[in-house]
């Protein structure tokens, strides 16, 4: 497949390049060539002469299924809310996750998220769904309690890996286990050959405890247990300047979760410009859509930039442009699939807006990055995973009344345990 | 015309009740009757089962032809900013004010505002397109420098109000007047019945500098000279509780900007809990599309609650249907117009979601504001201003182009004066 003449691409390879009017020759799964004017015979080519494309987006934390919860006992405290939550989510089945990630799917898929990493009960439920509609995936089954079970259940999904899934050996957060177990765990990944993806330092309550029990802060104590070699860690807002150096050196991805965060008021301070001058990649993650609520990174984005512009008291901190590398290329980085920028050789993972979205105008070279960090937030034109177009636009009308119906079954579960 | 069988009607009403399945009946300008089942011959009916009708929402603070600077020279300093985009303001011309005015307006109906409060340069042009475009507005000859003249220009303005204009007297903010010339302001705002509107209390350096120079505050120190009663004040972040007092004595309207205090870096201390106890009424604004970048109320309301939230420690501290007062019911007691509920004798200005929307699901009669203010971003179905159809989603085709034709213009200024 050809995209003929795309008005803009914003690359994101090394130099950041925006190239205008270029053709993407998608070979496969496969971005193959990005070229002025490529003209072969047999190739389906796609008029683009009227968007502008942009690489696959990175939910790099989160808990779709959730979605079933939104809306549901908002403006409470965390650990207030999480009261109200894990009654009903005991309750929850197979079939009520694949509900909540049909939801989230299709929302996630017309805001151009293209992966996400994902940590909630039945996983397989998750999986079967995102393997439907086609959106990358990593996740695993949590690893806490009856540690045996739950890894023999990891082992079941690590069968399942393939283009566009993978596993991880996920604790969930150091007080979901003892020392021994994510001693355990550590052995499990290291036999397993799985990174790491956990919740840490979120809270202050969380490192307090942590301190009182280890006479350590969070990072330094997974540190001295050996688990954050190349390890996911959402949030880490936290953290001391000590524990940065340690995650640059364990070349750790941290995702942040700025919404969720300022919604539950955890206290987000996150330590944005010591990371940077640490050079630790900062993915973007959602959390879950019941602390959030929504499931697009366009507002995801441009909460990470007021957030850390507003602690820092100063504007210029970030960027739209290190803002748009946290959802792609460093969300690619927390994956590890090979996508997050528009180069030849890379997976062809990609979205397109239209330049005439209202809310892009002015557009020009200059600016366009911006105005999509800032302004847009409408559903995107397309959006393509593995080089095979998931979404477009004309799908929006039997999504929402597929949504709709999902919806009642949700309600439902409501009555039923409510 | 009535809107038939509407599946849910957030009133807005005193008791905040959300009807189902209920008609609107509306009757030249305003709303005629509320209840099930209206059957009238030769009334046109629309079908509004799949719809969710909201009460238009009002941006009380903006600058909206600003939107030609949007995503121009983002990432900086409240001053360092303004002195980049200040030389330029002063090649603005009439026309390309009503450029701006032009993408901004299409923006704000396609995203449910009905009326906004306006402080810019030639407000003829932007007063001009709203007009055409149906929206309502507030606002005024910028009074500074010399006051003879701009007090004139004022007047004109004044005979040009209607059911869907009024004029304001706004000298911009303390630090643009002398003491002497803001008593002249409120002699003129007297004798013209006209509120004021300003910028108020945005930075630390203005109350540092108000405090320097008049030994008081800066709401202490309009207080002083009788600027106070009823007006319009923007931003009001740096107020002491002494300052907060006199605005509830007074019955001003605090407008709140949450994003553009965030992406400026000015220091977004909003003083959120004592304005609530105090009953001041907190309207919400979006600033200028160059300091924020959108043109929406749906970003806003969400970053409204994030910020308070996470300022106060307390995720309880202000809850969802509270941010939609201060879009609706605290926007309409700021412009003045009778709207921002959906109430018998109440003006038509209202706006439809489909309820079918991915961000809205699952929807209950319950969660719908929440979703709304959390979730929803998308255009709406349709806006209703003075019982007249503005936009809908069909018009989105032709407003996309135009805005495409309009940015052209734009980027020939820039061309031309950079």
């Amino acid at each position: 497949m050809i995209l003929k003449n795309c008005k803009y691409i914003v690359t994101q390879n090394k130099n950041r390049e925006i190239l205008e009017n270029f053709d993407i020759l998608i070979k496969g799964n496969k971005i193959e060539r990005i070229e002025k004017d490529i003209n072969l015979e047999n190739e389906e080519t796609f008029d683009c002469s009227d968007k502008i494309i942009f690489p696959g987006l990175t939910n790099a934390h989160t808990h779709i299924a959730m979605t079933i919860f939104r809306g549901f006992y908002d403006d409470h405290e965390l650990f207030d809310w999480l009261s109200k939550i894990n009654p009903l989510e005991n309750k929850l089945t197979y079939d009520l996750v694949s509900v909540g990630a049909k939801i989230a799917i299709m929302e996630m898929l017309s805001k151009g998220i293209v992966a996400f990493i994902d940590t909630y009960y039945f996983p397989e439920a998750t999986l079967e769904v995102s393997q439907k509609y086609g959106i990358r995936l990593v996740s695993g089954r949590v690893l806490v309690d009856d540690l045996k079970t739950r890894m023999a259940e990891n082992d079941v999904l690590i069968k399942k890996q393939n283009e566009l899934y993978k596993v991880v050996a996920d604790p969930y957060a150091i007080y979901a286990n003892s020392t021994e177990n994510l001693k355990l765990i550590r052995e499990y990944a290291k036999k397993r050959n799985l990174r790491i993806n956990m919740h840490a330092a979120e809270t202050r309550q969380e490192v307090f405890e942590c301190y009182k029990k280890n006479g350590k802060y969070v990072i330094e104590y997974l540190d001295s247990l050996g688990l954050l070699d190349n390890a996911i860690l959402a949030h880490c807002g936290w953290v001391t300047k000590n524990e940065i150096l340690i995650l640059s050196k364990r070349n750790a991805t941290v995702v942040h979760n700025p919404i969720s965060n300022m919604k539950l008021a955890t206290g987000a301070f996150f330590p944005y410009s010591a990371y940077k001058s640490l050079n630790v990649s900062i993915a973007l993650g959602k959390d879950g859509a019941a602390s959030n609520n929504s499931l697009n990174l366009f507002d995801e984005m441009k909460v990470m930039a007021l957030l850390n512009k507003n602690n820092h008291w100063d504007a210029s901190i970030i960027n739209a442009h290190e803002v748009l590398d946290s959802a792609t290329l460093n969300g690619a980085k927390a994956t590890g699939f090979d996508n997050g920028s528009i180069e030849e050789g890379k997976l062809a993972d990609l979205f397109a807006i239209s330049e005439t979205s209202l809310e892009m105008q002015p557009l020009t070279k200059e600016n366009l990055v911006s105005n999509l960090v800032y302004s847009y937030n409408s559903p995107v034109e397309f959006t393509m995973i593995n080089g095979k177009i998931v979404y477009k636009r004309e799908f929006l009308e039997e999504w929402t009344q597929k949504a709709k119906v999902l919806s009642q079954r949700i309600k439902q579960f409501f009555e039923k345990n409510l």
